[in-house]
């Protein structure tokens, strides 16, 4: 329906098996299209799990199966449905969860609390439980398949299929990590939902898991926006076989932790701006910079608050060295600001500082910088040493085609 | 440049002269356009005024101006530039309100002090002392003009002038009450701003006029959204000359008070709605009722997370009965709510409640509701009393168009 972004990388990494996660994919058929919908994962006993989900007060029953599931720190199996969110659908939706959790768990007899669910799509319709048994069961009965397949089969209105990979040393051996993501902003059109998994072969204990996905997740997932609208269904699991043989990282002093979740962060990083690159109508990547903030958590505020604004980035998608439209932005944060601090740049070119226009401010460098598709936009408080960066994609006709002239 | 809004009403009202107000307007030639954009209103001695001012951290010069002018209460002239909202250009903008003042007030033998000054435009650009200069003196030697002049004076990408009236028996006397604004939302594009400017004939205090005014605010101007950008500029000042001879109102038990408040409010709903129906690209007006909530305060939070969202914004310009994303935006709005509880209908019709979709739903009169131009969204959280409403349009091409095409 929509064309690849233009933003998309041109090549896919290569992608290393991780041992302990086995792949496969099959048609539930939960729109009326002829492609893969369900992805079901299958991974080593004993395999740890770690999560964040949306904050949303009216997430999918997946995301309540998820947050109960997650206590118990294992994971045999992820199920995702594609096409359907199943979100708003009473007990109708919590009960196509629990079918969902006691087929796959009948199938590899273990426990339905073993089992992760995630679905994204269309918000208020039940997810027919029938076409989901049905699925699971020619999934579990077909060959296994690759990153890119799966990765494929979690999407809705993606147009490019979202992979990153990461490596590290921990206690001498070798960890590999592969991620797989969905979604064209916080929310895709009818659709509703960042999905993101994390497959390692690492032995890592859930509690650490869950520490270092919390840790990194509000370095990278959580400082990504397209629209400023938040999911039902955002979820993002990390799951870890402890195939690679290093001794289980327990805590940040164990051999390798360190290296652990800085590839974690590396690997989250590279989704979580794959998913501002696939952004609905997307055309330019914005990096924003809040610098001299009093504190990190006001400056992550002020950097949403400039990534959220219509004006900002419609002014970005016309190429317009607007730098009014950011100040208008920082303005409106409600954090602590003062104008007459306040400095700003657009790629190198200083345009602001101290409250007003620099002297003999030359536009042309900035024009042309506006002209490329990746845009720096730099503001510093002067206030104190607090800091943080988000991303963002510019605001175009592309947007309001796919999601005022979409029909549900 | 662009045409007349859809939703612009069909006819304008008759307007009342207040005693004691005259309007004048000259070519100030802030921007290469041959139009006036200089408005001159001059005020009987005495005059009480009060004020809601922006609350940006990073508010225009003419905002902290009048922010400490309204602290004594009086006011004898309003000056209004269109065309650069002076906004981010330190001391240099600074000067140029200080001139503004001391020019009028050296015009009409009063104190600077009591000269109120509001810039609407593109930021980042001292306005030029000289042209405000020449542009007030031309005004004072004006004619004066009538209401829809100066309506029409003040406004920048406005694309029909916005005028409202009302009035109340107070103590026996009738008093009148006329209002003009302009805004194509919280902000235009390169240009920052919502003004507004209720004048009336009335005797009141300052003291209870700020009163009045500050309460029916937060229930009209406050409760409208175009974009969800604040601009470093809004203004809306009220003016009472006293000339209609009432007994000062005084305080809430002064004879007409709630007479007065009540026509205050119906004019500035008048006015407030007017700016969103002339919201960029705007195609329909959409009111957000949000009851059953914890309190109203948290109704109105909801209510506008409802109106900020893009994709609800969308899916009303796509004539899409997509309520899905009206639980999208409840849930993220970080507010009290249970997604179980939750009932949300469209226009007439209830299309969810209790957290699913109603048994046996027919889309046929929400799609015929959709197709109008005024779209009734209401939901029932089902938790207390707190209710709110508020005041949006559709996001469509025609906003990408005018923000994104424009050029500063």
């Amino acid at each position: 329906m929509t064309d690849r972004s233009p933003l998309a990388p041109p090549t896919l990494p290569a992608l290393p098996e991780i041992a302990g996660v086995t792949r496969r994919v099959a048609r539930a058929r939960y729109k009326a299209w002829d492609r893969c919908d369900l992805t079901f994962i299958t991974l080593e006993p004993a395999t740890a799990v770690a999560g964040v989900l949306t904050q949303s007060r009216c997430p999918s029953p997946e995301v309540e199966w998820c947050r109960r599931a997650l206590v118990l720190g294992r994971a045999r199996a992820l199920v995702v449905n594609a096409g359907n969110s199943n979100a708003f659908t009473g007990n109708r939706g919590r009960a196509a969860v629990e079918a969902i959790a006691a087929r796959t768990a009948a199938h590899l007899d273990c426990d339905p609390s073993d089992v992760f669910v995630a679905s994204t799509g269309v918000i208020g319709v039940p997810l027919p439980i029938d076409r989901a048994e049905a699925g699971l069961d020619a999934a579990y009965a077909a060959p296994p398949c690759d990153w890119i397949a799966a990765a494929e089969t979690i999407m809705t209105t993606d147009t490019f299929a979202k992979v990153a990979t990461a490596s590290a040393i921990v206690g001498g051996h070798r960890v590999e990590l592969v991620g797989i993501v969905k979604g064209s902003g916080m929310i895709a059109p009818d659709m509703a939902t960042m999905l993101g998994f994390v497959f390692t072969d690492a032995a890592v204990t859930p509690e650490f898991l869950q520490k270092a996905l919390s840790a990194v997740n509000t370095r990278t997932f959580s400082c990504i926006t397209v629209d400023s609208d938040t999911s039902t269904s955002d979820t993002v699991l990390a799951f870890a076989t402890g195939a690679a043989g290093n001794a289980p990282i327990e805590d940040e002093d164990s051999a390798g932790a360190d290296a652990f979740t800085a590839a974690l962060a590396d690997l989250c990083m590279q989704l979580a701006q794959l998913v501002v690159r696939d952004g609905e109508g997307a055309r330019k990547l914005i990096e924003i910079t809040v610098e001299g903030a009093e504190s990190d958590r006001s400056a992550h505020r002020i950097a949403m608050s400039i990534a959220n604004s219509p004006l900002v980035k419609t002014a970005i998608a016309g190429e317009d060295a607007n730098w009014g439209r950011v100040v208008m932005a920082v303005g409106k944060a409600g954090e602590p600001a003062e104008r007459d601090r306040l400095s700003i740049r657009f790629g190198e070119t200083q345009v602001a500082r101290d409250g007003l226009a620099v002297e003999g401010y030359d536009e042309a460098p900035v024009a042309a910088h506006l002209k490329g598709d990746e845009i720096a936009i730099g503001v510093d408080l002067g206030l104190g040493d607090g800091r943080a960066t988000v991303w963002t994609c510019d605001l175009t006709h592309g947007y309001i085609s796919i999601n005022a002239d979409y029909r549900s």
